[in-house]
């Protein structure tokens, strides 16, 4: 045990005997593709336009079908062996333009809230709804609510997201049930419409929307987001008696339509049925920009393929550029995707999506199916010395939602991890712009992923 | 060779190991220290107060002066044995009012350059400076140029940070000498006046000011730095021939001021002679809040006292918060306190300083002198399996200008080192205010600093 200690302290301090095992080639390659990301990368003003010029763009929204053409049309310029969309179909739903919560009970005037309607909620109609409103800390305590004091109420959940996680995606984790699932509950016992505080750990007048899932059968209620403060101040002004809230909102589910992923290729030289594929998803809400969720993972992945091709490296496995569709209300474009690759019996090696925004790089996650995880991430984690210069990890962890049904073909998934401290700052909100984006971390982020599936592309993933 | 392979790798993927040797009262410590920086941290509301309440706060300066009676009035709020001021000389300097570079020469109208003054440069006097503008990339350059060719010219200095250094400080360091060095350099040589390109990798419309240094008997000629914008439009309007340009500014170099270091501490329980230094510098650039640079610092290191404190965290060793005066134009500070403990026979066994701004912490670089550094780092690294779940890093590298002195008395100096891909952005400009700063991020780092102070107060940096 002391003689591990020494060593594994030793090398530490002196990186030296890790690099030794590696080849000066690769070091210089992961070089190359940093100085080229860092200085004519093309996905900063890639983003820009996704964002800036189309704005949000919701599955079947006319701003996705921009999208859709111009992805297309920006993967046609990059010399690819191939660039096709992929049909799916997908859920629509409008916003409306109207989007009221009000506190209209107590002394004074009413208090208006800062308020989202929910993605896949239906609106309360031109008449609103008024109602007595309940706190609720959590799903649990709802359910073990006697049903007769809930029925005619409005339902507002209030646990707020757990500031203490260094990793904020594992706050959303635990406390975005309230948005995906409280409104159903409530609706089932009887409620006349739920609002939910927003997914941020910051204290601001900003709602997030985001997704809620009705079943078939459960009266779909209305259903808000309001922002931090006002979710505090609703709190508050409860703690002195009765609160009534008044809604109204027009949002309005739609017919269920074509859509399609935006595919481009450069099929392997020697092993063209070995899949590597860098993905994100192509839409986002409608309010902003969908910078950061997920303009940044869609342009990362073009700027794997930009890089690749610029710096003439030509792959030995197939590279593929996913940009899916319907990630946010349905994965429409992941599970078509991989209901057509498992069909044509692919087999994707591995597949690296990014959607945690263009925040500095810390790493990747790898998931796979279990039997085989050690095995595989064995191979992959001796490339860290070459990774860890540019201030990168290689950890067990999650990968990304478009990409998880592909898990069954028994390869590696990878989860680009960006510093996560900002990131719900702005997910989900207007304020999810190209402003909130920086080009450098935008750049690094498209480095890391094409620094990495070079090493992928060029050892491969099996135990020689 | 192969043995220490696999004992790496598998430690690489399978921490255990590493954690065997650590206690588990220090991980939950640890953990108590993140929480109560993510929760109940004062230092972004300490932040906020300087950078906009208070201000830009210049050495000298009123600001400075209420930034030093504010910091002490929070510090003596947090129950610390000591609380004083430390005299220091620092030199003044005032800006001015006007800051003119104007392209005068070619067909149509004059163009203005965003530009300002540089620190302790002396102004053109009402009547400006006008003459022709050489560009040059770099000081090697300029003194092999013939000395009457310079004569009586502006020039212009416009070699751009390099954007492919991953840590931004590495393209910094390979580009100020233009704006320390370049104007005393072309006033030796006769020039009228100089203009530097600022200090960004972007190309935005912000100037970057910052210090420049005149030898006692070098012509003081007027230095102002202009945009990146500006800088790139002024060297191609040189590609169609001679540019004339017009300088004007009033900024004037004043007396040699009383200031003071302002001081915190809590004295060591067992070993109150070891001390344990966090410091950051109190002083910042007139312009903007002084935000990142170094307000994020100050408020770090007041935080890691508050965090002791309120965890009822009893040091061996005497922790001391030194918040610096004067970093950016003298080191007035840095160089009383070190000559101040040099005569008490003061040892710092460690001292951490946080100046490269509130962004998410990467790690710590640690500096000693040459023939203890790998003894002592020794002991320090071996904690790093405690600060890896945080993202943290220690490894060797630079401190901190203020400390730097302190390392003739042999203890380990370490500078916090967060993600610097946005410091550039905002660096000594009108935009390094509180909106550029995030609060989580800002906490992480003063958790980062207080969780390496809690583990260098309880183990020393001695062999055992």
């Amino acid at each position: 045990m002391k003689a591990l200690k020494s060593l594994l302290i030793l090398s530490l301090i002196f990186w030296t005997p890790f690099f030794a095992w590696t080849q000066d080639e690769d070091a210089f390659f992961i070089r190359d593709i940093y100085d080229h990301s860092l200085t004519t990368g093309q996905c900063y003003p890639w983003l820009e336009h996704l964002s800036e010029n189309i704005g949000g763009r919701l599955a079947g929204s006319v701003e996705s079908e921009q999208a859709i053409s111009y992805v297309k049309d920006q993967l046609m310029t990059l010399g690819l062996d191939t660039v096709y969309l992929q049909e799916c179909e997908v859920p629509t739903w409008q916003r409306g333009s109207t989007e009221i919560v009000r506190i209209v009970s107590g002394k004074g005037k009413a208090i208006e809230l800062k308020a989202l309607s929910l993605g896949n909620s239906e609106g309360t109609g031109s008449k609103g709804v008024e109602a007595e409103v309940l706190e609720f800390q959590n799903l649990d305590d709802l359910k073990a609510a006697d049903p007769n004091s809930i029925k005619g109420k409005i339902i507002f959940f209030n646990r707020p997201m757990d500031p203490r996680q260094i990793r904020t995606f594992y706050a959303y984790g635990g406390a975005v049930d309230q948005r995906g699932s409280g409104p159903a509950l409530a609706g089932r016992m009887g409620a006349a419409g739920c609002i939910v505080r927003s997914m941020t750990t910051r204290l601001d007048d900003v709602p997030h929307t985001g997704v809620t899932v009705f079943g078939e059968d459960d009266p779909k209620i209305p259903a808000m987001a309001i922002s931090t403060n006002d979710a505090e101040k609703l709190s508050q002004k409860m703690q002195n008696g009765t609160v009534k809230i008044y809604m109204q909102n027009d949002a309005s589910v739609g017919p269920r339509k074509k859509s399609y992923n935006v595919i481009g290729e450069i099929r392997g030289s020697t092993y063209p049925n070995e899949i590597i594929l860098v993905g994100g998803h192509l839409d986002s809400w409608d309010v902003g920009g969908g910078a950061h969720d997920d303009g940044s993972g869609c342009v990362h992945a073009m700027q794997v393929l930009h890089t690749i091709k610029t710096l003439e490296y030509t792959p030995q496995r197939t590279l593929r550029c996913v940009l899916f569709m319907n990630e946010e209300n349905g994965l429409g474009g992941g599970k078509a995707y991989a209901k057509a690759s498992n069909s044509a019996e692919e087999y994707h090696m591995a597949a690296i999506e990014s959607d945690a925004g263009g925040f500095s790089p810390r790493g990747f996650t790898c998931d796979a199916e279990e039997d085989i995880f050690n095995l595989k991430f064995t191979n992959v984690v001796k490339w860290l010395p070459l990774l860890e210069p540019y201030g990168l990890f290689l950890q067990k962890g999650g990968s990304g939602a478009d990409i998880n049904p592909l898990k069954s073909q028994r390869g590696l998934l990878f989860g680009l991890r960006p510093d996560s401290a900002r990131y719900f700052d702005f997910h989900h909100t207007e304020n999810d712009r190209i402003d909130a984006v920086n080009k450098r971390e935008l750049e690094l982020g498209a480095a890391a992923m094409t620094s990495l599936v070079y090493l992928l592309d060029k050892y491969g993933i099996e135990q020689k």
